[in-house]
């Protein structure tokens, strides 16, 4: 049996030339990470790669290794740059194999759109050993093997397929957070910050700043499996930040 | 002398929780890598990691091991929170000291704001032998140390720090692209594509395919440092697709 006190932990791979060309901005950082927060799985650890068959493997060996999911997103298309399948079945030592359920499913989804080529068959191509994951959005389906799981790159396609595995990955007790904003310097209050987070065990409090209106402020986003310890952290930094004289706004600015 | 046909490359690391968490959605990656390209310096890897300092060292001793240049952003202001300067310090074996021209600057800046306190006095920390780099929006330097980059996480602040530094690292000749827009499934396109590459040596074409009006569509990115070899692919291209029948976009929808 898992220790209730386990972290889970997930590494990304983004997989494509556009993100590191600056072409493309990523969106799926962001999603991965807020949707595997609800599944109690923290995001540990992100690595953008380009179309490169070796440097792909040693992306996904590196943090598959360190923890206990491995996403990667981009590159499950049509095209010729589309090589992740490859990849990641180098990375695990098995075959690339046609799935048969995947064939089936592009053959019914292009039926009316010119029928299957070879640009499209590349679609039906999985690890061996790969179960589906479900795509609304157009016919090619994701892909998951054991604790790898293969999305696409385009946004809205891979929040579908996140949104076919809510609840099927096996997590902890989710992160939770409260945030406190104040329209001063953090610079302010960073011991303040630094006292709060060390008298608080299994408690991160981070600071970000940001100017807006003309004005400087900050938000204190403090974060903590236990509610608890969340709850205590929240009211020693806000007696704190009273005691300085310091207006804040639960919930943050 | 450097040979003119050598290629440089960067690695990025990323600093922070709060981008991991999915709080906050990056936009460093896609300024660094887009100002990359115009210095003639090719981003080929990206690592986003928490607020850890080990992690930290990993990082950056990987990447810049890799690569010509190592960037990093966030991480170097006031809080507890920001240990970019001892992780990189760690990384290159050198002591982390206080900066007298970064300590000069801001008590200038903090002069009417209440004065030099211990967060603030964080922000002139650097590792031994470094370089400040000029940030008008706040009174914290960026930092330079060779070729280690420190930049803030604050995009518009990390925005004037690259400014800086424009046209002061040495860099080959820029990679220089041009898209070509088609209102077709990408994968209808597919063979088309790799074939043009595969007769182009020293060019690579991405395939960035998209949902917009209700329709399918696709942009054709052709990447170069050489013009001549650039254009004769995108002649190629064209030629390809008329003779497919299909419309198509010189650059790009």
């Amino acid at each position: 049996m898992t220790s209730p006190d386990k972290i889970w932990t997930a590494g990304l791979v983004v997989i494509g030339d556009e993100i590191l060309s600056g072409r493309t901005h990523d969106k799926n950082i962001a999603q991965v990470a807020s949707w595997l927060q609800v599944q109690g799985i923290r995001l540990a650890e992100v690595r953008v790669v380009p179309d490169v068959q070796q440097r792909i493997v040693e992306a996904v060996n590196a943090l598959r290794a360190a923890n206990d999911y491995l996403f990667t997103t981009g590159g499950i298309g049509p095209t010729h740059d589309d090589i992740t399948v490859d990849a990641v079945a180098e990375a695990l030592g098995v075959p690339v194999v046609i799935h048969p359920e995947a064939r089936a499913l592009l053959e019914r989804y292009y039926a009316d759109k010119g029928g299957l080529n070879e640009g499209r068959l590349r679609m039906a191509r999985v690890p061996d050993g790969s179960d589906l994951i479900p795509n609304r959005m157009s016919g090619a389906p994701g892909i998951r093997r054991g604790n790898v799981v293969l999305m696409a790159g385009v946004p809205h396609i891979c929040a579908g397929m996140l949104d076919a595995l809510t609840g099927k990955l096996e997590g902890g007790a989710p992160l939770i957070s409260e945030t406190i904003g104040c329209w001063i310097p953090e610079s302010e209050v960073a011991h303040l910050l630094r006292e709060v987070e060390e008298a608080h065990e299994n408690c991160q409090i981070g600071s970000y700043p940001f100017f807006r209106e003309g004005k400087v402020g900050a938000n204190f986003v403090i974060r903590s499996t236990n509610r608890n310890v969340l709850q205590s952290a929240v009211d020693s930094l806000c007696d704190g930040l009273a005691t300085s004289g310091f207006d804040f706004t639960p919930g943050g600015i």
